[in-house]
């Protein structure tokens, strides 16, 4: 069984904007062994769109339209499936009703131009997005499955776990499926691959695909069997021979952030966590307040961007940024131990500290463009890291927030 | 004149990767007037290959294909556009000479795969690609131009400006062009819409893309027109009436960030930004600080997750958390006077403050899920902005870091 994505919208046809939902929704699909053989993306012109939905229905059992579904005069995408169909729409009361009732909540009045997202194709199920004014649409029939999804990720992806999943599972399939994944830290793309390539080159009823993104890596592994234990089996053999040969930087045995993991170290050692920010602008505590929940550990950040504020805010030593410098250890050192003692000192918090050269600007002699020290201060002795990356700012920012929270996982981790 | 983009690589059909070739190649396209009309990302098949080619070419006047070019025996690119033109392919020892030397440089020979990189389809230009092995390819007839470009960018985009950018404005094109862009905020998608839908209509010499994201719409107006300067004019009144009808929603007269302008306006004053932030957890301190030189007026910001860290990093008075509650009015005021007091005070610094039930938990009776309080305080009035979004935690937080910026943009700008 495979799967095409057609993305709508001519906003997605200007350098500004690019499909992402396709990555997440072959990720899904994978793990059900659809694989994706095409991706189009094209403009809002019901015509156009009719012809791609024909041509991808032609070749593929599950297709999927992204975008379209809004409330303009230029989203076409339930009238261009409609014209590809052959079939006409109808006027769903109930989609009003759901769209009235969502635009109470905010004290206001659908427009006119609502009214054209309760529209729905003769014969095709209609999924109810909690999360917006435009309902999915699922169709089926000989030739495989069709669905229509709005173009938000905050809307797709819900819909498509709930709504579209589960009748992806009810399709005829000779093969089940289990994907069993990890997340990996510390490591590059290639050094991963490198070392883990025998492994599942050894296990040809297994796929694994490897995303990376700086800092992070994801690893899914997806056995194929006749039936769900056997495909259990095999995802899971794989994955714990991956596990032993990459030891401590794998971080999860399921797909979650980083963050998650430490977060629930720290609620587990009772303690909480106070941040001393420089270069990282308050990115680390950003991903640390996340998910909800976050306040069951996350006491604060101290994101001290000028040499005053670090001074007068967190209490740093000015002598101390004098004789070394705001990007050194010592300072990081004070950041991280100032932090932790404003939330409650050594036994009952955690302190980390970043401060560094995100640059393209800045650097001395000792710590040119790119370095960054992140310390961290519990009730044991003070550690500060010295990273150094190149002179990209975006990427140094989030690779000090990637390698403070593994500093601190590795720290929470029970000894072995 | 319109274009197609073909990404070639069965990698780009997985979870972890995308074409983002297509959008540097449509930004540079637009330049010349050229829109993309359609992107189609396939697997490395040939017959698959030559079908999108022979597709694409039926319905526009340009089409480049990327990647697929290099010497493995799944890079198919050559050979699919040999069979979508019905051509044959010849050897050009010219190339396998080239491959030759660049090897030798490395201390390397080529492999036998190699060669196939020295296989051209006849009647096509020969693109010398100092960055890789694998030349480009440029091939013209009546119905228009084909490119077959390698995938990694550094080699694709030398390659394209020099040897495809000449060649395309050889091509017959009867228009020029000019895009004025316009940032906008505090209005959603459909009010802009709305209101600007009778103005970009009435100019059929201009077209006008939306691009929105939460709280932020970037506008762009094409003029096209004989002249350049003719184009500019179309282009630039239609970009004013719009200014004219959004009034001062319009935050840039270019494609620019809200807090590149804030930036700017702080500096223009001399005046620092401090600010207190619990809901968003640092993200408005992290967008503050994304670009370079934000050192200039970011102070810093006081990340006050935890009540406790309002009172004691913050000095918020204790009752003041128990007789309003830390999402409140009176808290909000508080948290942005004590910010800006802690960066020198009135006429030094402008102390903003962020304080809300980002959700899905928490909230109260009389601040339910999703109510945000942002407050300013500088030299006059202390100022405090209700606003209440739905449920969804990223899409508030985003919310309020945006509404913050543009309370505070407003608060800048010069009266008028």
């Amino acid at each position: 069984m495979d799967a095409q994505i057609i993305a709508i919208g001519s906003e997605l046809l200007t350098p500004a904007r690019i499909d992402t939902n396709s990555l997440y929704l072959t990720e899904r699909l994978a793990r059900r062994g659809i694989d994706v053989v095409r991706k189009v993306v094209v403009g809002d012109d019901q015509s156009r769109i009719a012809r791609e939905i024909t041509t991808a229905r032609a070749n593929s059992q599950v297709v999927i339209v992204t975008g379209g579904l809004g409330p303009t005069l230029d989203d076409l995408s339930r009238e261009g499936a409609a014209e590809a169909l052959g079939r006409e729409m109808h006027f769903e009361p109930k989609i009003l009703g759901w769209i009235e009732e969502r635009f109470k909540r905010y004290n206001r009045t659908p427009s006119e131009n609502n009214k054209r997202q309760a529209f729905v194709i003769d014969g095709a199920e209609i999924l109810e997005n909690p999360n917006g004014t435009a309902p999915g649409l699922y169709f089926e029939d000989a030739s495989g499955a069709l669905m229509l999804l709005p173009g938000p990720p905050r809307e797709l992806k819900p819909l498509f776990e709930t709504e579209c999943e589960p009748r992806l599972d009810r399709l005829p399939s000779p093969y089940a499926y289990h994907t069993h994944s990890l997340r990996i830290t510390g490591l590059g793309e290639s050094d991963v691959d490198q070392r883990i390539g025998p492994i599942y080159a050894a296990e040809t009823r297994a796929v694994t695909t490897i995303l990376s993104s700086p800092g992070d890596i994801q690893l899914h592994v997806r056995g194929r069997a006749d039936t769900t234990d056997d495909a259990r089996s095999i995802a899971e053999a794989v994955a714990a021979r991956v596990s032993e040969e990459l030891g401590s930087h794998v971080y999860a045995q399921q797909n979650e952030s980083l963050e998650t993991v430490v977060g629930r170290m720290l609620v587990e050692r009772g303690l909480r966590l106070s941040l001393a920010e420089s270069c990282t602008g308050g990115l680390l505590a950003e991903r640390m307040s996340r998910a909800p929940g976050s306040s069951n550990y996350l006491f604060g950040s101290f994101v001290t961007y000028d040499a005053d504020a670090k001074t007068s805010w967190l209490g740093v030593r000015r002598e101390t940024i004098e004789k070394f410098g705001a990007v050194s250890e010592e300072c990081a050192r004070e950041m991280a131990e100032r932090a932790r003692d404003a939330a409650g000192g050594p036994g009952r918090a955690v302190g980390i500290s970043i401060t560094g050269f995100a640059g393209p600007g800045g650097g001395t002699e000792e710590a040119p463009v790119g370095t960054i020290f992140i310390g961290l201060a519990d009730a044991g002795e003070t550690r500060v890291l010295r990273r150094h990356y190149g002179g990209d700012r975006e990427r140094n920012r989030s690779m000090a927030a990637t390698v403070a929270l593994d500093m601190l996982r590795r720290r929470l981790a029970p000894q072995s």
